[in-house]
């Protein structure tokens, strides 16, 4: 048995989110073990970091996938070029240990999420940027992402109101960059519940435009209540960035 | 009289260019024309800078129009912007003099071909990257480029080969930007013939690749002969840049 380590860039707008429960969606991994399987002649099963949402979109999503017979990776990462829709990519392909698992062991991902505030709309990033218009005070969102940091039961932030397992996460840090017409927000956490980062993101929005005050966000954790936090917002202006593992920053210094 | 002037980006996707010699067409002038026409009760004629090709994009098109009452430009702007598909939008708009003329009155225009040239597909970028993957020697590029600057009859680099007018057109500037896994090629001249910057970028690429020698530049104008110059690259790689007036830089320096 051989592993595979990838990463994979896409344009979520035409998918029903990474994974789905509905077999005949167009799904990010479907099309992945479509490609796959015709490559190889062997059903492949990919094994992705985690779902994203239909229409979000992901820079640096990672998977893995196993092969009975090892495989030259760099025929696997042209073949899957070549065959992949091109709104999916892979940008690198590596074959790991076998016990690397993309879900289990990932320690650390990191979202951006997208807000246009100018007036002219940006019809080049119009499919990847949520088009508010409305100017937002980035000093209160910071104020209010600084009391969002740290462990704390995200329960308030969660889209599934009927989530059995624990909503405790970690959050190491949101930090929101201001350009002259786009306000970038960036969410790095030990993991995120079901639509946490666009509920968090409705919910800094909210604060920015004098909707909610900064000093409220202690109040909306304790309530462990969906309805206290603020809106979900949009899934176009969401992307993945990047996952991390233990040991990659190792690796990368062996590397050098 | 009321003369506006306003700045156009488009995703030139969707759209038969710019204008059209077929009235059903879809094109980025007639769109706009619709949405004035609608706006104003008047019959409202979009004067553009000059046409794009079908599927070529604009940052920066320049055009101009006359309404029989002044209107707030606040309110023309937001209107435009409300109503026109999600493809164009108008990025500025001014009142500018009566006699404002933005095709004769242009004195110089600005092209962007985007060129991927990495082994990865960029899947946000897909609609304006030509996907050319394969290694270009810039170097080579650059001086091809050189031999093409300043006054030419560019016959050679007309689509249009039955063209009765003048084909000479002088080129300010070739600039051949390499980054990461692009080069971009920034054309800036006084005019430019049908199809003109494709068949400079497709010349330039075959240079590029080593199908065409940087020197033989000077042979491919003097022929005269669209057969003498290389391919049209196609169209989605290309960008309207911005588009200069006589005095707009003096206008600058006097609001500074």
């Amino acid at each position: 048995m051989a592993n595979y380590r990838m990463t994979i860039q896409y344009d979520g707008t035409r998918y029903s989110g990474w994974q789905s429960q509905h077999a005949t969606d167009a799904t990010i991994q479907g099309k992945l073990e479509t490609v796959l399987t015709r490559m190889t002649g062997q059903q492949v099963d990919v094994i992705g970091s985690g779902r994203t949402d239909a229409g979000v979109h992901a820079i640096g999503q990672v998977a893995n996938f196993h092969l009975k017979q090892p495989r030259n990776t760099g025929e696997l990462l042209d073949g899957l070029n070549r065959y992949l829709p091109e709104d999916i990519a892979v940008s690198s392909l590596t074959e790991v240990d076998e016990r690397f698992h993309s879900r289990y062991q990932a320690v650390c991902k990191t979202y951006r999420y997208r807000i246009h505030t100018g007036e002219v709309p940006d019809v080049f990033a119009r499919r990847y940027v949520y088009d508010y218009r409305i100017p937002l005070d980035v000093e209160r969102m910071r104020e209010a992402a600084g009391l969002l940091l740290g462990e704390h039961d995200f329960k308030s932030f969660c889209g599934n109101t009927r989530m059995k397992k624990s909503t405790v996460r970690t959050l190491y840090e949101i930090r929101v960059e201001e350009h002259e017409s786009e306000i970038d927000l960036f969410f790095t956490g030990n993991g995120f519940l079901q639509n946490m980062v666009r509920i968090l993101t409705g919910t800094l929005i909210e604060v920015g435009d004098g909707r909610r005050e900064p000093g409220s966000m202690t109040d909306v954790l304790a309530r462990r209540d969906r309805q206290a936090a603020g809106y979900t917002a949009p899934a176009l202006g969401l992307a993945l960035l990047s996952v991390e593992y233990e040991g990659d920053g190792q690796n990368t210094m062996e590397q050098a």
